[in-house]
């Protein structure tokens, strides 16, 4: 069986990840890497990656490879997918395309014409307890899904200049739960009420930005869902889901770094959870670029696609839009 | 020591609580009961209550006795309370005092004038899980509270009837909610988003009730709350309860049957919760009475008092206009 | 329907909780409380029970009644319900009968003779966590048992004074284990292997007894327990069970103060377990005494009967001989 | 810096796991591989090892390598490392190096006569959660330990062919929680205890083995561990482990496929067990291979070595006497 060739644009700590996961998969094989910093193409050479470039330009037409896994910043997300369009390679984006919805329904057309396959990075679908719990909805195991709850809270705030150019806590952070509601009850959502604080740093304030939230979504046949966000949880990263409806509720816990109690004449102890994304979404990760490669092989529909892009940043919009009138905002406004 | 004299005004479900747990305690002595139904009447009658009335009016006359347990219908709380007051009898009342404003607004300049004790029904606040997370917080454990998260969801539906007295879900099941965002975090609420759905039975709907909602709190600090609640959760009554602030979180779980764990090739299996609220706060009800009268016998304040009562409403009657009008709704718009 | 008359004989620690068990009870009546302490007999007085006498022949006439709870020193327990028995006196007596063998078989006798109900203070057969295991292996819900866990641990060990006329570790703490393995797997137990140690206090070893224990029981059919006991858990009251079958596994998990939990970054802390026997088997005691009264009143077979104390006596003696002699001792060595 | 050069003897289910984590790390190269079977050649040709061989003589020379990781049938370990050792070869090899204390003891003097480091597959030691449990004991979290208890239960029994070459029960599986006895506690074994039954299939018993047991060890200080044993958990693969001292107990519970409940009105479910070894282990089997490789590169003594092997035997021939003469065994009569 042929092996997919493959090319990775970014090798930082997401691409690393990704590039190391495609290296222990079957069937595959990473002909090129892009990254400017040295570091990264230190990082490479040592996986004996046999094309090491600066630059996407020269990424493309280095070697001949079947997928671009593109994890460089996101202001070059839309321009390196429609690059690699046009070059009739498949594309693996990480989160979001773009933080415009005017250049997002711009790629997607060309994505559409060129006739490639689009993957988007929303890597916790491929998390085992939200998917379980997914599929315990899709099932039927809790009925008619009534209220959705999520809770996503990292362990520590990023630096302000990271935050200042992050398009805002809705558009950096939540939209990865933007992405969770409407992927567990597989449902669309209608209108988005949001309100934010800043508690955790001023400074965060000062650049414009909200680190604490909760934001209330209400999907078009009146199901609701609840999102609740902080950017610094003293006990560490911590992602909950639960799906509430007619027949029961399941629930994915958080995870921890082991299941082991101490049990002394002060209480019971247990562990923090594990640290962050890395370490929590590892296998996720896995899952994601094997999930992505399946479908390039087999033909069949992205698990995530651009649509799916596209709505979450709709949501993520309306939230912002929501935040500053202070009134609930329907999606329809945002319009696409 | 000289007993504390009461007299239990309605013997229904809550009457029959109050009143039993009265006949246990030490230094107390239940000297009369008014309740206008034969079977409430027998109830009393088996412990030998020594007088037993059918009205309020009887009640108050029929013997001497320092305070009583009214548990009444809600419509006439405001009376009762007004009646106690005003023959110098302190009062514990079930809540709602009243369901209009105006009214719990007068109630309460009378109580002031007359200088009796009145306590609330908030038998929540004496719950051990939610006491644990209440003095959690307030002991600083958890530091400065960002968000609060409460789930409250009753096992099932009551009669429409009951639904049409009712005052809506906000005044009826929400405001013991409302209450505990108020007490767990020793904040006042300074604003309200609600949002709700029929999405359990249409006759409520029908009824001009909802059955479903998710309602946002900011406290004037802009710490936020979010309470979900369901008329009806398949799996059982659930009442949990999570603050989330700069140095950790702390939790109350639902409480269940037992604790038991069935391991079989199909899964782990374990109980249901409690029932319903007679069953999780049985021991909340007697620590809640049992506060009462220590703070009769010590003059202490009141553990719950009629600000309470008032404060709950507001919140409540906020969420009403929410629901209705759309739109966040400040607390200073309800007045009082 | 009339009143089952009771005596209690006994007001110490577990006598009072039956007397207020009694008290409680619809269609009970307590009509004499007999103990030799001031403080005791205060404590019957406060309940206004009708006849309180110094000493046990002095109460089976003060008054006439149908049963008498005995609560007084072990060693008081048979020659009471010999007497009682003779009395034609039902008996519901705190465990053990005898620490002798021959004793309890006198016991038995006479009881069998005189025709009366006996029923023994096993209260762990009554506790919610226990019975439901119980249950669920009676169900058939884990198959055939092939192997049970029992965790039995004390909070602190007792004064060497008490120990010393205690009967040892095994007659005195591990006979509530003998008879939950017997309880919870309806099988009768064929040898026993003890292991035993001091570990927490050097005095309990100069006081010829052990604080540290490991119990293997052969049950007929190959099935085996394990028991593991101290006299000393610094965390507090230790109470677990677990069977294990050929189709799962069946646990009660030990009971806590409450379910809260608090995340900081020192890790996740919970309660400790309700403090001691007071605390975790207060449900129990009182459906052990509603089990009674019904057993009484409807002439069932009683749910612990003397043979339930004779088999537990021989397998604590077993257990005995056993860490005496070094080696697996058999029922059988110990005869009846 | 250079790489360590290995050889893998062997690629059953355990060889492939330890050849796939070395192929992961840094500074290693696996230079050759044994295996008779064509399929295992062949797993081995996909990821390009140079040189493939049918035996261990042939491997010993096929190129020069600094260790080897046998992984081939338990009758074969004794002599391959002997050879190894002889040849200047340091070893991992899998649990046990054999099943004669006089075999194992000759191979360990060849081990110290050539120098060669040699370190033993438990891969338990390395499992997340009883490496924390080992660690809080060792920081003295739980102060002096009193009582150990080891739950092991495989989710299914091997074929009874198997069974038969296995040693039995107590060398072929108990021999994993004899290690963990020693090293969670760090403390040698003085007495053994060994009852067992055959519950889950006749078969097992007519080959002359045991499929269920309960084996209580007594360290030389007097502090108990009872290990708990079956060969078929209807529910999956079962691995605990609790620690109780003086100052508190440390439990490590099971792993289970994920933390998901699902909540309806049949009661509260949650995933299985991971299924077996594989799954459970599959994270220590990578960090017992990172330890051994660092103390290669570092001189360090080896995590597990000769003698924990040759102790684990002891205790498992002492309980396999135990079993047969139906009493309690000294470690002391099996001499070494």
């Amino acid at each position: 069986m042929s092996k997919v060739k493959f090319a990775v644009a970014g090798l930082g700590r997401i691409g690393k990840i990704h590039l190391d996961n495609l290296l222990q998969m079957d069937h595959v094989e990473v002909v090129a890497v892009m990254d400017p910093m040295e570091e990264c193409r230190k990082y490479a050479h040592e996986r004996k990656i046999p094309h090491i470039v600066n630059t996407y330009e020269e990424l493309l037409v280095v070697a001949p490879f079947d997928s671009v896994v593109i994890c460089s910043p996101t202001d070059t997300h839309a321009d390196y997918v429609e690059m690699a369009a046009k070059a009739g390679i498949h594309v693996f984006c990480e989160k979001p395309l773009d933080l415009s919805m005017q250049r997002v329904v711009e790629v997607l057309k060309v994505v559409k014409e060129t006739n490639i396959k689009l993957m988007l990075g929303f890597n916790r679908r491929f998390d085992k307890e939200f998917r379980k719990v997914h599929n315990l909805v899709k099932e039927g195991a809790v009925g008619q899904p009534h209220l959705v709850k999520i809770t996503s809270r990292d362990p520590g705030a990023p630096p302000v200049s990271y935050i200042k150019q992050s398009g805002g806590l809705f558009l950096d952070m939540t939209i990865h739960d933007f992405d969770m509601a409407r992927f567990v009850v597989g449902k669309e959502v209608d209108e988005v009420y949001a309100k934010g604080a800043v508690l955790v740093d001023p400074a965060i304030g000062e650049a414009g930005d909200i680190d604490t939230a909760v934001v209330t979504l209400t999907y078009t046949d009146g199901t609701m869902a609840v999102i609740d966000n902080s950017r610094e949880a003293a006990y560490g990263y911590d992602q909950r889901l639960e799906v509430f409806g007619s027949k029961g509720m399941a629930q994915a816990d958080n995870n921890y770094e082991d299941s082991h109690r101490l049990y002394t004449n002060k209480g019971i102890l247990g562990s923090l959870p594990l640290h962050f994304f890395l370490e929590r979404y590892a296998a996720a990760y896995r899952s994601e670029m094997a999930s992505y490669v399946a479908s390039l092989k087999n033909g069949d529909a992205m698990a995530v696609d651009g649509t799916d892009g596209l709505r979450s940043l709709q949501i993520g919009l309306a939230a912002i839009k929501s935040l500053k009138e202070k009134r609930p905002v329907k999606i329809a406004e945002i319009g696409n």
